[in-house]
């Protein structure tokens, strides 16, 4: 029961961190939490950075099930645009996960190298769903113009998620929303015909 | 000479950071740098976070003077635009500055209470001068919703700042300014109108 060994050890891993700290989460005290020896823990996971980037991974895997819901074609641009919607809703409810992406990425930028390419690796797949998405849903053209707005939005959602971590009240929450909203069923689209207009698609 | 002695101190503890990281930067070190004594150093910042805070502070000021230059009414919109996409190009190349507001920010997530209330703070005015663009260079409606359109302008820059610092390459570099391009000189306004067909400036 490979799969449950492993959600049992990153659930307990996130309860030590909200207790103790990401600092305080070893592995013997995460083995400990989980009920499973310091062998067993080994087994699933080389060293604790590899389960704090599992949850962060698991955490931040919906956009895929949006991607492929999109790309299926059986659902409206709307209903995709409302599943976005949604995931930044539960994103955004997800705090400890969210401090852990931070805090990685924050070991990352300290020259943490393993991690980094992990992180470029990630954000190569994330890009990649939002494209998919882009692709499927509001049929952009395939190609580097999209890519990269694909990463604009990515940007933008971690910024976001930055904002409410540090619990930065300077805009009403409710209307991020609203505005959000408006990006994601108008918004895109709109910028995706200036995009086509001045012809960056051809690049 | 109070502000030549504090660019000396902040001049001081950037070389230091980035020989020896932000850890090794202790006030004895950057005053040592700096060639001041540690009186004098604490004269001028009464702890290691003041300076570091000071730095960040300081690298984003250009957002302050872009957005006195679109309340001037001197400047066109494209010359705004221009401004602000001058701006990013510089940002980008701060990279020990970025590095620091990533590092202030972790802290600030990991609890570090006053320095989050200064993060708030700070946000609160990076807002309000992206909201004096958007009014004055865009002629936007002033409310919550332009507001916080503003916060989501910043939280892409952020986050792009992000996937800068961690040296992510999964959208061309020249695209991704290019659609920052567009979405400055036509997204805005385009979003702009969008909003203001939705009537969320009613609310």
């Amino acid at each position: 029961m490979s799969t449950d060994g492993k959600n049992k050890i990153r659930e307990a891993a996130l309860r030590v961190i909200s207790e103790q700290g990401i600092a305080g989460a070893t592995m013997r005290v995460i083995a400990k939490e989980a009920g499973v020896s310091t062998g067993a823990i080994y087994h699933y996971y080389p060293a604790k950075e590899d389960i704090l980037y599992d949850i962060m991974d698991v955490s931040l895997k919906a956009s895929t099930q949006v991607a492929e819901r999109a790309k299926s074609g059986e659902a409206s641009r709307l209903e995709i645009a409302r599943d976005v919607y949604e995931n930044l809703i539960e994103r955004f409810k997800k705090v400890q996960e969210n401090r852990l992406q931070f805090y990685l990425a924050h070991e990352a930028i300290l020259g943490n190298e393993q991690l980094q390419k992990r992180f470029q690796e990630k954000y190569d797949e994330w890009i990649s769903r939002i494209e998919d998405i882009l692709l499927a849903a509001y049929e952009a053209r395939e190609g580097k113009a999209t890519r990269a707005f694909a990463a604009w939005l990515l940007a933008a959602v971690d910024g976001m998620v930055l904002q409410d971590l540090l619990d930065v009240k300077a805009a009403d929450k409710e209307m991020l929303m609203q505005v959000f909203d408006i990006l994601l069923t108008e918004g895109i689209p709109c910028f995706l015909q200036l995009m086509e207009k001045k012809g960056i698609f051809a690049d």
